[in-house]
């Protein structure tokens, strides 16, 4: 998945009506928007709360965005892309095995945690919404697959180093995917971070069990 | 955890003003809302969704149950009893060991998906609230707690027959525990059957890779 910044550059262009200066970058805006969206979710921002966080009236963030529904996709957009270069490029790109993984959920368990950060948005969103919306259904499908992808690529690197044992590679892959959804949903719901470290290292165990030198 | 019912009594006497017949029964519009939170959550639940859900018009439902927030509580302890029967009290009260955990994770299964149900409510609210509520932390929180005690309580037995090796009751707790959340998002957020059931198979395999007698 290349960075999507193509609708970032839309919204630019949309504000810029004649005799309408732009009074604001929209990467900033729209990363404050993102802050806005982790935290609250969808349904529960208001168009009050965006209003006082962009430092924008309604008809400016209306005429730059659209609607709050275009708003969050273009949030969602930016979203994906901060995801990937902080989690998934990593993953994917390492010619590490299983100290990969390990790092995988390293860097999961701060992405989740840190700066009043509760949880991945895109996995919230699969709560908060439900699987009714096409759109944010069709997103978090994209992103299950290119984690459990990612996961299978650094459990075979693994194999093929003779770090871990010919096993159950796709079930092994599910199981870790699994966990990364569950240490999301703590980290979201109010888990106390002893809780959500707890989770976490756990998982590292399971990941070093399955090395060929554990006992 | 007694069912708490003291909740649903209150209401139905709120209901009961001279002159002001009680028109419908409490349990069944408690059923009947629940089903609709279960399903869109609370945010995304409007009074209009309720008035036409319920048979009611609003001024009955807030004369019944005060709040929209106030008849949610009501919901969630019915929520809590339902569950309790169907998940929990069978994991409790089993004297099995690791056959107990095969079933917990079929229940559960059918708990989350059945009826186009979509997850466990309360796992839901954890990501839906994201641990902003006081009153729905302390309940997720509990929640979180007893299923662990369900868990590690079978995982005990299972040690006990020797069923399982005598390994890290506690880490295989939280895996398992982490694994229910991962299997309650999956299924919440729009993951195809195939892809749940796969999950869920996984879960399966793990715990019985623990067994005494697997190779």
């Amino acid at each position: 998945m290349a960075p999507r910044t193509q609708p970032i550059v839309e919204a630019e262009s949309k504000s810029r009506r004649p005799g309408r200066p732009r009074r604001f970058e929209t990467t900033k805006v729209l990363d404050s928007a993102l802050e806005l969206f982790w935290r609250q979710g969808f349904a529960n921002t208001t168009t009050r709360d965006l209003e006082s966080k962009l430092f924008l009236n309604q008809s400016s963030i209306y005429n730059a965005f659209g609607s709050k529904e275009q708003l969050f996709e273009l949030v969602l957009d930016r979203y994906e892309v901060l995801t990937y270069e902080a989690l998934l490029k990593p993953l994917e790109e390492s010619k590490d095995g299983i100290e990969s993984l390990r790092k995988f959920f390293i860097d999961l368990h701060q992405w989740v945690t840190n700066d009043g950060r509760r949880g991945c948005m895109l996995i919230n969103m699969m709560a908060e919404d439900g699987g009714i919306s096409e759109s944010i259904t069709a997103r978090t499908t994209a992103y299950r697959k290119r984690v459990k992808k990612g996961i299978k690529g650094a459990l075979r690197r693994a194999v093929e180093k003779n770090e871990i044992s010919d096993g159950p590679v796709d079930a092994r892959t599910i199981i870790l995917f699994g966990l990364a959804l569950g240490i999301n949903i703590a980290a979201r719901g109010g888990a106390s971070n002893h809780e959500i470290k707890e989770l976490v290292s756990a998982v590292q165990g399971q990941i070093q069990s399955w090395r060929t030198d554990w006992h």
